[in-house]
């Protein structure tokens, strides 16, 4: 009897698409606007989902204060008010798309949970552009 | 050939967390604020969603005005403007968490839905804290 | 390893729930104020979600871009000011529920997305109502 | 010491732009898909405000109670699940605009409130287009 | 040349409608299941808005920071995850409607915000209901 | 007999708070996080509100396609995926905070709009912190 459990939340953060294998030109090609060397940015908003048995004694599947904690230090420390392709040491030879933002947070928080558990994340990159990964 | 119908209801209700097992200390450590024996409380937004195969005869999985009419007697009559752990039953002795929460709506909805259909819900303790179960 | 790309659309219109192989009584009693024939009318909101492998050049699982494009032209052009049941041909026979309506968008978009992509929609009708469908 | 009671409501129905003194090409030059003749449609969002004296016995401006079913009897009885054109009098022959539709519900409301309590009225067309109007 | 700066927070508690000057049959007829004796409860949201004149050199009218603060201190400290009845003094005396804690929370910010600042506050109880109040 | 009306906009886009007057040091103090040099970014979401009376012929204030597309070529075109601080002249001599960015865009529109209506602008920086303005 398996539930999930979701957590709400967010981070501000500039960014630019970027191939360094690519000239400016075909950056911009594919890229459009999302290029623009001077970059631009977005409120992130970040769904972690946890997936797994409720413990009998607390009625919980994981504590929300503490997996609330997780993303604070983990994420929200990393990436918040943050230049992503400046100050985010991965995203220096990866693009930083919403995809391998998504996968590289499944990554960061995957060790921090209890493996028994299923984990999942849900990334908007705008309120109308968003990603869900879940380490498949 | 299967579609998954949604749909939102919402009730607002007092809690605490509790576990009558335990000292107030080791209650009031767990669950931290949640803890209050005077109580808080929650406006519970709930999507239950139902799945199966579309009617031929009236293009639905099952009748909206059906499933909403279900969520308010077996649901909000039971659960809207109420304190769980004092004035529903099964949280005299089950912990009001959200994870319990709906595996209890869970429950109470399944025998009134066809067994053709499945049945999942979802709850939202507040905007950045919800939770979701499908019965395994 | 998988990531799911969503982008949110919308278009406005008018519609009414009709079988027409039974008499207006029967229409009435089953679809109620739904099959007024004077039509009312929704704000539906579409989710199209895409899920495949990161492409490891550009980082995108399918470009945003050649997505949204790809609602306005298949989805949007089509459905977006119109009266449904009048404009659509396809519902001048199918009830234009909810769930119709999720199932043929998607049979619109499976053709213009790459085989080897899964594709899946989010309707809704209202912000309190709304259906999924994955293709099967 | 005024405070103000907003309380948020919703119908559905569908409507066309169209002045009756005008030719139909006209109509559809200014109107443009919203002249369609086959109607297209909105989940409207209404949200009606009262602002005065809270009363001292109750803690009320108004009672939320009085004037939720205030606006089930007045408005949505009259306007969802509606063809506003076809079936609202007054838009026989008064553009059924956002604009209009706004100042036609206050003028509906107004003497349902006590005199001494102001009114305003915030209906959303759709959540991009939105317009508000006090009476004045 | 003023500008209005805007800050939503959020608290959840407990709280029933009562007033102690009248019975309890009374308080049940005019407050309905809002008057149920063992409490029920919200997700509060607050919107604390802030006017004045931009200050030249920081370009804020006042520090979000400040103000995000102030109201954790002020406001969230005393009402989250209380029972707002019991545990917030002043509405042992004063029925806890949505109208009367917008007033009192107006009232304890008022003095920690320059007098030069015009300052109102909008409290949603529900999505549905919410007042508004600008000290006059 | 004044309406006003309503359109929602976005654009994202990079930004720092910087005063050029100021040390470094002074500028990290007052504004934290904020005056990150290598930036971060936001989701601006921007309604322009326009308030006059209604046009008898057409039923509305203003024509909210034309609304639409000003915003568009004035401020989108000139504000979406750029830096603020970098490619927005204005804002190399003045700081980008969100009150100053409403006070831009109102400049920049109200020129374009007809002197008898009135204009305001609200500017959501995140969906927590949000500024308005209607010049004066």
């Amino acid at each position: 009897m398996k539930v999930t459990v979701h957590r709400k939340a967010h981070f501000n953060a500039a960014h630019r698409l970027y191939n360094a294998d690519w000239t400016d030109a075909r950056n911009a090609h594919v890229f459009g606007k999302c290029a623009n060397p001077n970059y631009h940015g977005h409120n992130y908003e970040l769904i972690v989902a946890v997936r797994g048995e409720i413990h009998p004694e607390t009625g919980f599947v994981m504590d929300m204060k503490v997996l609330k904690h997780l993303i604070e230090t983990e994420i929200e420390a990393v990436f918040d008010h943050k230049n992503l392709n400046e100050e985010v040491p991965v995203f220096k030879t990866l693009n930083p798309t919403a995809e391998n933002i998504a996968v590289v947070i499944w990554n960061i928080l995957r060790p921090h949970i209890e493996e028994v558990l299923e984990l999942s994340v849900t990334l908007y990159e705008t309120p109308r552009n968003f990603v869900s990964y879940s380490g498949a």
